[in-house]
């Protein structure tokens, strides 16, 4: 059933953290920001920020910060003798998705033309940082960044959840201790196998009081999310604050 | 610049809203689904929920809905001994993304198979009605629908904005009401040319004291969005709401 070369595409795609310094063409990177258009949006909440300057991530060619935009939104009502009335929160909920599905496409289309492609997941932490950089108008808010470019390594696909941990028909099931062991023990012993975190060179480390009983023989997927789900961003101030700054105000509602 | 299948299918992809009645093949949608689970995701923060059953939308043989998914992260972080202390709004911002991109994917992975697709956005508003019709555990909260079938019907691909309107280099550039104007008319004429809301049968309609002073021959796309963000949901308490019965607490940090 991976018969079909889209399916190959989406399968062999794995985040690509070496890249050679081979320059991507225009008509490429315009191909893959079309093809990011074409996804079913909720209202086209999106823009797509490019920088081929200075030193990227991973060194890779090409940077985009994908943002959730109700700035062009709210020009198109203006000219239309609206104003945008939705609450912010509604509007981010849609919005982060649509600039999502931008992101994921333009991750496929880019590995259709054997480009390789990772997501910087600070974005949002930073989105004033980015705003300035870009002198970025009220209500584009940075989602997420994307490095891309040709692949300067050939990793293997990245383990996932069984697929009976991933779909569920009429019920959610009760999730046993078995099932939730087996999803572990295939991220885990998938990453081990892989030798990833050996090969990244991470762990990420414990703060308080816990003491390190993992090294990379077997520090893996599931440690990996504890340690950061929970450890970072307790506190809400930071992520309300960036959005606040970019013109989102999620504790109240629009004005009349 | 069209030049492979994957880039082809995607800029041939559109949302179809009169489906055949012939089943899917459960090999096509096992496939569909792992090819949603090969996206990029912060923590796997998704589940997909599928019913066969009833009649759903559009006659689609097929309903699945696509949810934020923290409680399989909970069950294995406490398995390791650790609590997600990670505010709410964060980890909502990041599961968002995560079941977005798993959804285009399927969208994508649908479309390669000849499947039609179409996003229902209703989701995040019947939270609480969906979570008991699938039993779901809390914290797990149904972000979008999406209803998948063979096609009975070979609709063109919809405009979108101008790449100029979209892809914006190192700086983002001061929108002229001329680059505004051309993409409005860009997505109006293109519907327009298309017929869109008249063979969909629908123009939103006006609230309070606002005249109507449209009709199929000129309403279009601009005006469309403009009356659904600049008259609907307006008040924040009904997401919160159903934000909140599923476990996600975005006004308060976390426990310790």
């Amino acid at each position: 059933m991976s018969g079909n070369p889209t399916i190959q595409t989406m399968l062999n795609r794995k985040s690509i953290r070496r890249y050679t310094d081979q320059p991507v063409a225009d008509e490429i990177i315009h191909a893959i920001v079309r093809a990011g258009q074409q996804a079913p949006f909720a209202a086209q909440l999106y823009s797509v920020l490019l920088s081929r300057k200075g030193h990227h991530a991973f060194g890779a060619p090409l940077l985009f910060t994908i943002c959730v935009d109700a700035y062009k939104l709210a020009r198109i009502m203006e000219k239309r003798h609206w104003q945008i009335v939705s609450n912010d929160l509604t509007l981010l909920v849609f919005g982060i998705q649509d600039a999502a599905l931008m992101a994921e496409n333009m991750v496929t289309a880019g590995e259709s033309y054997g480009l390789g492609s990772c997501f910087l997941g600070a974005a949002p932490y930073i989105a004033e940082k980015i705003a300035k950089q870009y002198k970025l108008p009220p209500r584009v808010f940075p989602l997420v960044q994307l490095v891309m470019g040709y692949p300067a390594e050939n990793p293997p696909p990245r383990p996932r959840y069984p697929l009976e941990f991933t779909l569920f028909e009429d019920t959610y099931p009760e999730l046993t201790d078995e099932m939730v062991e087996q999803a572990m023990h295939q991220m885990d012993e998938g990453y081990l196998a892989q030798d990833y975190y050996r090969k990244a060179g991470y762990i990420i480390p414990l703060e308080g009081e816990r003491e390190e009983s993992f090294d990379y023989d077997n520090y893996s997927w599931t440690e990996h999310i504890s340690r950061k789900w929970g450890q970072w961003h307790r506190s809400l101030d930071e992520i309300l604050s960036q959005l606040e700054k970019r013109g989102y105000n999620i504790s109240k509602n629009s004005e009349p």
